[in-house]
């Protein structure tokens, strides 16, 4: 374990989320041992990605362009507007191909006991991009957890006080709470029953 | 997602071990959002240690340096040669404190099911190593798993037909099985008891 290189790259693997000093040595043995053309390859697509990608001008995602392919985008709806958490969160809505108009990565939620305040999630260019006289509803697609409402009851406190195309304040509205589709209600949790109830349809 | 270089980046990061594609994502972001330093960081350490981490001509452990640190010192009994199955495994024999005598790093151990024989563990080496006429005693320090157990009965079977400085066969031995140190025997588990017991001193 004296081998100088061998201990920066157990110290540099520790940096990503969730690996611990065993699973460094584990991933730095594995690469060494087995796989030093990964080892190279993610070496490459790290330097890559940290010269190449920056955020888009418009939505914040990442992009290895100025205008992300979704913004650039002609036949996406310009009158929705949807605002995700993560890139991930975007992915997902994507792929439930229920959604045709345009994003807003906030890349984070708002979370006081991490620091997460409303200038690190870019509140301000989410009012510029909502204010744009084209958007006329703005869909809040946060996670239901404590810091994804909180989140989303600021964001629509100020959007709501943005003005749409026609004059009248824009329509922000939040994802449906309910019973998941593929469930069978006797193991649903009681608080999504709840809520289905309440909202439903 | 669209983004090709964070795209790259993601499968890059699966080829890690233990790293599924969810995960994968949250280190690239994690990355590309908050440690742009720790990413180009890492990118150095991989570059640096596939260029210059090779194994060392005597023990087989990574090493900067043709001859590792604990094979170049002089202070180290030649007499004594002790089998682990990784460099993880090495230090912990370190710092037990326990262990004055030189290595021979496996960097595995047998797994006919994974494909991992007898040349891939280089025994060869290992046989050549322990019978350079200064090495009185092997001591097999294998893991007490079946894989383990069989690679400890493989090695012990080929070393034992080796003569050690004096023209006696080489002593072979191997990790004592007992009670955990600082264990109630209440809940030790009843292999390791029955072990204890026969193993009694």
């Amino acid at each position: 374990m004296a081998t100088s290189h061998l201990a920066t790259l157990i110290e540099a693997l520790r940096r990503l989320p969730g690996v611990g000093v065993k699973s460094a040595q584990r991933m730095a043995f594995h690469l060494l041992q087995h796989d030093r053309e990964g080892a190279s390859r993610l070496a490459q697509a790290l330097a890559a990605a940290v010269e190449h990608v920056r955020h888009c001008e418009r939505c914040h995602t990442f992009s290895d362009t100025p205008l992300c392919d979704t913004c650039a985008d002609p036949s996406r709806d310009a009158r929705q507007l949807c605002v995700v958490e993560t890139p991930a969160d975007q992915a997902a809505l994507e792929r439930s191909g229920g959604y045709k108009g345009q994003y807003f990565v906030l890349m984070g939620r708002l979370s006081p006991l991490d620091g997460i305040g409303t200038r690190d999630l870019g509140v301000q260019a989410l009012m510029r991009r909502a204010g744009d006289g084209q958007v006329q509803e703005v869909i809040l697609a946060l996670s239901f957890t404590a810091e994804g409402d909180v989140t989303a009851h600021v964001l629509s406190q100020a959007l709501r006080a943005i003005q749409g195309p026609d004059g009248t304040p824009l329509q922000v509205t939040r994802l449906a709470r309910g019973v998941p589709a593929g469930s069978e209600l006797e193991y649903v949790d009681l608080s999504t029953i709840a809520h289905a109830l309440v909202d439903r349809r």
